[in-house]
């Protein structure tokens, strides 16, 4: 393969997050389902925003995270996603920058704010997402800049952005492109909801040629409709290339055809806010798959990176991932 | 005195705040004073702004933390201040309002956007701010609701404000009101430079009638030119009739005529970040005192919420103040 300019190009909804601490009955008086992602509109975003206690507020969006993420571990990263040129579009964008991502997507002056993810965590950790998607629903086939995928090693995508038509097809093309270049291609399932409403053409784009998938074990057993996660494991081997499944606490599992890693969970003292968990996770492993480490080594790499991620509030990492996995021995 | 429906109403800058962490390079090669606050206009702001790494957005500005924090505690608070209508002053709002802290500052559509302060966060938790106040410059006399002022225990007004000629003249109209119904009054000095900058307007000010004045030990020293914080407390006795004067990690001082009481600071485990440790401060001290707690009393509640907040990172308390100080048996 030619050598590429970017290690992994990510793309999906560009979303700030707004974090704040809520009690268990919140949830529960809101029928809001813990650790699920729920699209909103805009009035139902004002309304839980008022009844939200005071807010922190930390750029996200699922893509950007694991993109943000293996530009801290050093790799050489870019993103394509869609934010109103408002404040906090500026904020997102800065903070793609500050991070060393080439992040060019068009922000439109006019038309839907920033998009923004309402995020409560409860006294375990858990987080729950309440997102309205504003100008991140916009991004179409127009923004998917040919010359980026192609110099990309991997073009990594987020399942969510299935949710919307015109950035379904942005994704298709980028997928194409990236193929027509000698590329690969990587898809997150995102959301066992997200799962549940696309399952069909999931599994119509998984095996049209996706070359790593990354999941969670909810996710995988939604997706083949199984109850049990070795079921989901067989399924998927012949699905795809690489399967990154991970299981929490109970680590990962990497299979590649008849190659199957266990790795375990990187220790953490606290889960204080598991945002980011899964998209940690895949900048990890993405960082040790696109700089030639074996499948095991990129598990690990993925479960230092969640470890870290879930030890604060925020779903960006706090500290550089590069000298922090030097410390842990893992670079 | 009639009964306030109000205990504490805050006068200040409403900033959101844009915190980093930085190396103590990034300072010296900057030209910047570790621990101060400076101003800088919106061009430097930019520039400064694009030299940061990610940030985290959390409501700040030095009253409205006080006010925050006198609201955790369980006390009946206000606010004015000025945003614009921009997604920052959106959030600066709700945070407030989402505390319980009444706050109607009309927030105009047009001029410049919602102040922000970016605060560079040095490995041993010192912070050193950069502010560009934009909206906040536009707080005025016809901002001061007189009713609000009227039924309010204790004004309490940031040194901050004198930066500016309308601020200035709304912070002289709420004392003024605030005396003519029977209320008190309370200053902080804000900052050194900021006592350098007014030191013979702030002695007028101090003189002519703040009941309460809060400073740490650098600001007292400026604002009396002496090099002997003894010196400073000599003078600041006939003053004022109380001063809170806060000596970091040596804990703080409180004189009231012959009356002094030397409270030790609360521990705390690690200095995560110390901003806002002197807002914090002032919200116990006045919650306290509102509630018609002794003088050492008022400090140890302003010593326990300084700790809470230099855990962690932003100006505002992340736990219920009343529950931390229930628990440390001081309420």
């Amino acid at each position: 393969m030619r050598s590429a300019e970017f290690d992994v190009l990510g793309i999906g909804n560009a979303i700030v997050d707004v974090f704040a601490r809520v009690d268990d009955d919140f949830l529960v008086s809101r029928d809001l389902t813990k650790g699920m992602m729920r699209l909103i509109d805009e009035p139902e975003g004002h309304a839980l925003y008022a009844q939200m206690g005071p807010g922190v507020e930390i750029s996200g969006g699922s893509a950007a995270n694991t993109i943000a993420g293996v530009a801290s571990f050093g790799g050489k990263a870019a993103y394509f996603g869609k934010v109103k040129a408002d404040q906090l579009g500026e904020i997102f964008a800065h903070d793609l920058n500050a991070q060393g991502v080439r992040f060019e997507t068009h922000r439109p002056l006019d038309g839907p704010a920033t998009a923004r993810s309402l995020i409560l965590i409860t006294p375990d950790g858990e987080r729950t997402m309440n997102t309205f998607l504003g100008a991140s629903n916009n991004l179409s086939p127009a923004d998917v800049e040919e010359a980026i995928v192609a110099r990309s090693h991997v073009t990594y995508m987020e399942g969510y952005l299935w949710d919307r038509p015109s950035a379904r097809e942005a994704f298709k093309l980028a997928a194409r492109l990236a193929h027509r270049a000698g590329r690969q291609t990587s898809l997150t399932l995102s959301d066992s909801f997200c799962v549940e409403r696309h399952r069909e053409s999931f599994l119509d784009l998984i095996r049209g040629g996706i070359d790593i998938l990354f999941a969670n074990e909810k996710e995988i057993a939604w997706l083949y409709q199984v109850g049990d996660f070795d079921d989901a494991l067989q399924a998927v081997r012949h699905d795809c290339e690489i399967a990154a499944l991970t299981r929490s606490e109970a680590g990962c599992v990497i299979v590649k055809g008849e190659e199957v890693h266990v790795v375990p969970a990187h220790p953490v003292a606290k889960v204080v806010d598991a945002t980011g968990a899964g998209d940690l996770f895949a900048a990890g492993f993405l960082y040790g798959y696109t700089h030639g480490r074996g499948l095991a080594d990129c598990g690990r790499l993925g479960a230092l990176a969640a470890a870290e991620v879930i030890s604060h509030v925020g779903a960006r990492p706090e500290v550089s991932l590069a000298e922090h996995a030097r410390h842990h021995g893992l670079l």
